[in-house]
């Protein structure tokens, strides 16, 4: 078996093989869009989790491309809907589809890559098909489901820290989850190791959302590449706020209300007036704390992989990735 | 072998599978409005098509529900999202998913009702699932294409013929034809038999789609259950509309230009002038040569089908469904 691939390699052959795949048929105003939008890049993290864990197995990095491509499809088509109902003008820095276009083009171009995503999921030895179908299916519908929570929070006014997580979980965590099982599932991993890479890419998958909140506010702009507190400012309810407001004492409870209540206080001061409450109530250190135990569960799940530890590195090396987002 | 099930005995063991069907999940906000939708009914053409098609080769019906709720879902997903793109305001005499809820929740919630499609589209014998996948999503795409097609034609000012008949083909056409290679394919038939069963059924589906555009006009109200002549008022690009541009002569295709151009005339007079056109220029009957065309290719496949003219009944007794629509 060879040596385990480092993410930076797996990254580089992903990209070859995107670029190769050509999306192109008619009609035109169809698949246009199409290529538009998955030719805007991205960090390509699920289909790469893909292929680190085939490589885990030593599996053949050629013949688990269509299931890298049919991850990063999926997220794609998620991508594209979600940018429609959140009605962002942006994405990666360019136009989303359905302001270059508009949002009919937006749905049906997102429902095509969809199917292209299952045309390339179903490409492996049947023998795996009918489980690999399973897996991909649940979670598909549970991304959905992810997707609405997320949309039903925007309105809830009292939304607990579990059913935060809920959330994120499903919106964020099981198609990390996925992609790593999908990886080992067809290279002929065994049930247990299929589970145990699900559970650790789900508990990465949250600590890496979690991480998100917190960088948000606390990261410096240039290393965050976002507006800073910019999930302050549109009233995003984000594991910070939550923590804060569970924390509250009245007057406190009533800071976080009014400035959440309205996007037309003065953001200077808006930032200020929470940042305050944050800073009082430890909020940061708290869900500081929350990630390092979702990280602690994924190291446990990695440690009871059936494998040698030399063919862990790549997955050790990704969980570190997201422990480095902290500085 | 029991005798072939009449397509009301087919359609009522549907109904009642549907009925059985629980799609009740959570979160509400999502799959309230999938249930809502799927509980308004419609003529549950196409998963009827399936259980007529295994019953041919005497499979049990039983077996062949999560194939045939499988199209249900995937036409319902079809018609949720072009709802949307067509801002259509009723469904069934219903309030659409986006009227009663918004289009953030039409859009998610069909794109839950297109992976419950899938969930169970591979409740199968796991033989036939890769051949099952290969079809289904090649049908999923060519139905994408063809409302592409159709959201072209609205705006194209030269439609040709062939072009509308493709965009209806892949509109309509492939799904039943699909539908009825389903109930086949899950059912062993052969290869052959698979390929004549969806050449009758796209042959079928296109004939039924340009019948439907001589009924918007030619039919009475009370047959029909539509508005009389909304296509024309709507300047709808039906079979008449480019059968009679193609043979208009310049003060004729004046006439149709001018109408066509904008939903402001007074509709009385809007559908005499252009039904005059239509009148003059014989475009019913050559419409109606176009689908008696149709519909022998379709009769022709039917007979090459390997199976005793007795399991043939309930196919011959579809056939004939859609010539009665003309009366």
């Amino acid at each position: 078996m060879d040596k385990p691939k480092s993410i930076k390699e797996l990254r580089r052959l992903f990209h070859q093989q995107i670029k190769a795949t050509n999306f192109l048929s008619e009609p035109k105003e169809l698949y246009a869009p199409v290529n538009y939008f998955l030719s805007l890049g991205g960090k390509r993290l699920r289909p790469v989790l893909v292929l680190l864990s085939a490589d885990v197995y030593g599996f053949d990095l050629q013949r688990a491309m269509p299931q890298a491509i049919a991850i990063e499809l999926f997220h794609n088509f998620t991508l594209v809907h979600d940018d429609i109902m959140d009605k962002a003008p942006l994405r990666r820095g360019l136009e989303t589809i359905h302001e270059k276009w508009n949002s009919n083009i937006g749905i049906l171009s997102g429902d095509a890559i969809f199917v292209k995503a299952y045309e390339h999921i179903v490409q492996v030895d049947s023998t795996y098909l009918p489980s690999l179908m399973k897996i991909f299916n649940t979670t598909a519908l549970q991304v959905c489901e992810g997707q609405q929570y997320d949309m039903n929070f925007e309105t809830q006014k009292d939304v607990s820290m579990s059913s935060y997580i809920k959330m994120i979980k499903y919106k964020t965590g099981v198609l990390i989850a996925c992609s790593l099982q999908v990886g080992a599932l067809i290279s002929g991993a065994s049930k247990e190791d299929q589970a145990h890479l699900y559970s650790f890419g789900l508990h990465l998958g949250i600590a890496f959302q979690l991480m998100d909140d917190i960088l948000d506010v606390y990261a410096t702009q240039k290393d965050f590449g976002k507006q800073i507190a910019g999930d302050i400012l549109s009233n995003k309810k984000t594991c910070l706020y939550l923590r804060a407001r569970e924390l509250a004492n009245n007057n406190q409870r009533e800071v976080l209300d009014l400035y959440f209540s309205s996007q037309n206080f003065d953001p200077k001061d808006k930032i200020d007036k929470i940042m305050k409450v944050y800073t009082v109530l430890k909020v940061k250190k708290s869900c500081l704390q929350m990630i390092d135990e979702h990280h602690r569960i994924a190291l446990k799940h990695l440690s009871l992989l059936q494998v040698t530890d030399d063919r862990k590195s790549s997955l050790k090396e990704f969980s570190k990735l997201l422990m480095v987002r902290q500085n």
